[in-house]
């Protein structure tokens, strides 16, 4: 991407006095931000979709300059981003999200009187928010991140990606006018830019910053999470970073459906040009002359698969240097589309012996590009022992047939344990935004596997919990008041209600 | 305590040998454990609950040899710790805290059909709890870290607190003769002794290790904290660690009530020796005549205090350190009770013009024992500077009149940003085990201020989200399933219902 050496003067990078001064309002919009109920925030959220949308054109024609992503691909991201933000509106007026409990006091309780206790989430503070690479809309500037942590209440400080400032900046812009339209405080979100690392560690150093929320590199994500554990006041970091999304295709499965299981591989893996976070990247398929066929069919497709570019020329070359270190550690190299300049990303298929690849842990790092590994395997210990001592991963899909799952309860254990989702004859890629996602799962898929960065579970990522102990209705926020004024649902002495507190004696 | 310098051969320090065994056992377990149903783990605190009740003479005698705390206490403390097992238990037989979500599929949506989405709560794997000092049955072997973690269906290895062994070895005791008694692997449970802090960081650093609970002194959960995100795959640690509990008695109130407030936050800060984690260090009183009296009277009420007991010669030693430290740093020692030897705690009143206060951070810090330091000041900015800057608290208390409270939005404002639980004419002791509690704050007072160690919000701590994609009711776990056997709470396509579903087409 030529644009990438140099942001240009229309995106100069931030000057440290720049990001003192953003970071400056964010903290002191923090408490402002923190008191604004549910809609505010939900019409906040509501506009930027709107401004987003009326920008639209311009938004990814820019896009497409500074990443290479196809028009229809763009427009499919800018409408998801704006769903987002709009799902994520409706849980913030809503408001049950907050889980407000109440436990009600008991004056008359021997030895000690009870105390009147009512609890709920609240924001954290700024946020750091890092735009990724392979979504500059819907992991980006205005994405799932930023989408959340506005959601709960929190300001936001984005570190736009270098490969897409333009792009970064129009989105910026729409954010901020929305901001402005709402007659919010200037500190409620900013956009800065940089070309390398150090406005980043800067950001997650800086003690006004509350928590962090990045997508990108397991390298990256790391040095991140180092950082903010080193702080004098440690902080969150919620990281999505590497996976490689084991996919294994089961006997009866294989026998019966194998070359629309390869078909489906072959579109998952090579789709966006493999740059998807839930690319499938190792795939167990039994040897034998099933497994041979499977291979035959999945090598076929990608020797027909055109080269395209990938998002940077960084990325394009990472993608050669993973794809050369597979064959230097003993994968065999089955097939691979017609080969193009050295910034085109050409998709291709190793293979490997399974016990191999056990015995070679390196051969199960991340290549992020249009490669899969197929892992051929005699005895179904062999992938039952790689998954129960594989990293952590995003997801892991099973291709299985009724008598495939009768057989593979352990393998469903082991996996149960390694990966935020589960996915039974499907492909990994395509993440439904909706309440049940996961996009989570152990380290080094992200920092922090008790949470998603995809699904409306993402909101309490940037919110702790907060106790009132005695306080009268009218200095409670509206959430944990007795008359409920936003009718939420709250758990009320342990049950879950939606009705209102007949009047204590508090 | 004289038994700390040696466990004695009855508790002998756990070999590496042992550790690692009861690691491996943990880490089989695991699987296992985690496919029980609530009703299984429910009934296993359950049994502990019985076995620690029926052991309860010789438990309490020995703990009251071992931490010189008084009989009563420690009778109300084993009835505590047997509660919290039961309310936990009553969370895992229920089983609506899995959070489970699901999202019907949609075949006929285009561009691309809309999958089956089902997540919920799963337990992470074999946690390292950290028995307390202070607490030697509510937040120890079977304390609440242990009780929520084994409620969410995590093995559990405690690292006894050497202060207390023998009754560390009783309460393993009974909760090993439970996990027989169900019928549970071996590796459900192990309580392993040491006299330093090897054993704990080996516990920390080991991959087989999922989480960790701690209670105790900010230098070891931070050092905790450091091990665990300094390993190749980081794990969430709960550190409940250190908290001054700032209270500020409002004009209005310290007019209406002075020597009320004076005598109930003298019987806080003297509570147990002052050894609670929610100790009120700081009180903030104006300067002038109604000030002067409120702080003659604390004075008084210290004066009148017995020395007593502390749980350990170190603990001992550190509280007459931290006081040193206070008057070195400039505070004014008013009052302190009668002095004991070496051993005991003297009850102390020291004073410091709250300006002072705001300038050295140092005499901020917590004195773990039974003094309280009065911050006097002549205008309410002081105390609101220092809301604005402290470090995170356990709580913080409030004394005011509706006048007062009319006045102090910015107070409580910035106060909601920086405590757990914000307590209004109260004191802070006593905490209360219910489903609205948080024992939590940010850093240093928990690592994690997302999060609480008391209250049934606990359980969620050991576990992460995990999501299925479009599997067949027959492999999901009963929480997921159409027809909801467990009839607990989800959230269905958005709305919180405990309605089956009407059989899909998936």
């Amino acid at each position: 991407m030529p644009g990438s050496a140099s942001l240009g003067p229309e995106h100069p990078v931030s000057t440290p006095a720049q990001v003192d001064a953003a970071l400056a309002r964010a903290a002191e919009a923090a408490i402002s931000f923190a008191r604004q109920g549910g809609r505010v925030r939900g019409a906040l959220l509501r506009r930027i979709a709107a401004n987003i949308e009326s920008g639209a054109e311009a938004i990814v024609e820019r896009a497409g300059l500074e990443t290479a992503l196809p028009e229809a691909r763009l427009r499919g991201e800018l409408a998801r981003t704006c769903g987002q933000l709009r799902l994520f509106a409706e849980m913030a007026e809503e408001g049950s999200w907050v889980d407000a409990r109440i436990d009600l006091p008991d004056p008359h309780r021997a030895p000690m009187p009870k105390p009147d206790l009512r609890s709920m989430r609240r924001p954290l503070g700024p946020i750091a928010i890092f735009g990724a690479s392979n979504f500059p809309l819907a992991f980006s500037v205005a994405g799932g991140d930023t989408a959340s942590a506005l959601a709960a209440g929190n300001p936001v400080v984005v570190k736009a990606h270098p490969a897409h400032p333009g792009t970064s900046a129009l989105v910026g812009a729409a954010v901020g006018k929305a901001v402005d339209d709402a007659g919010l405080g200037a500190g409620t979100f900013a956009v800065l830019f940089d070309e390398g690392i150090e406005l980043g560690l800067a950001l997650v150093r800086d003690p006004r910053i509350k928590g962090v929320g990045f997508t990108g590199s397991r390298r990256a994500g790391r040095a991140l999470m180092d950082e903010a554990a080193a702080r004098r006041e440690p902080v969150p970091v919620f990281a999505e970073m590497s996976s490689v999304n084991p996919v294994f295709v089961l006997a009866a499965a294989l026998a019966a459906r194998g070359p629309q299981i390869a078909a489906g591989l072959h579109a998952s893996f090579t789709a966006g040009v493999g740059q998807f976070c839930t690319s499938p990247g190792i795939v167990f398929v039994e040897s034998g002359a099933a497994g041979d066929a499977f291979v035959s069919r999945l090598a076929a497709l990608a020797a027909a698969t055109p080269a395209a570019p990938m998002l940077t020329p960084g990325i394009a070359s990472a993608y050669r240097a993973g794809a050369e270190h597979l064959r230097a550690a003993g994968a065999r190299e089955v097939a691979h589309g017609a080969s193009g300049d050295g910034e085109l990303g050409v998709a291709a298929v190793f293979e490997v012996d399974a016990e191999e690849l056990l015995a070679s842990p390196s051969l199960a790092e991340e290549v992020f590009g249009p490669s899969t590994l197929v892992a051929r395997y005699a005895a179904a210990a062999v992938p039952l022992a790689f998954a129960r001592t594989m990293e952590g991963n995003l997801t892991a899909t099973l291709h299985a047939e009724e008598s495939d799952l009768a057989a593979a309860g352990e393998l469903i254990a082991a996996l149960e344990g390694r990966v935020g989702r589960l996915i039974l004859n499907g492909f990994p890629t395509g993440v439904e935004v909706c309440h049940a996602m996961v996009h989570g799962g152990p380290y080094p898929a992200t920092s922090d596997g008790a949470s998603t960065s995809v699904g409306t579970h993402a909101i309490e990522r940037f919110t702790r919990l907060l106790c009132y102990q005695d306080f009268p209705d009218t200095a409670l926020p509206k959430e944990l008041q007795d008359a409920n004024p936003l009718a939420i649902l709250r758990m009320v002495d342990g049950r879950w209600v939606r009705e209102a507190i007949a009047t204590t004696t508090h």
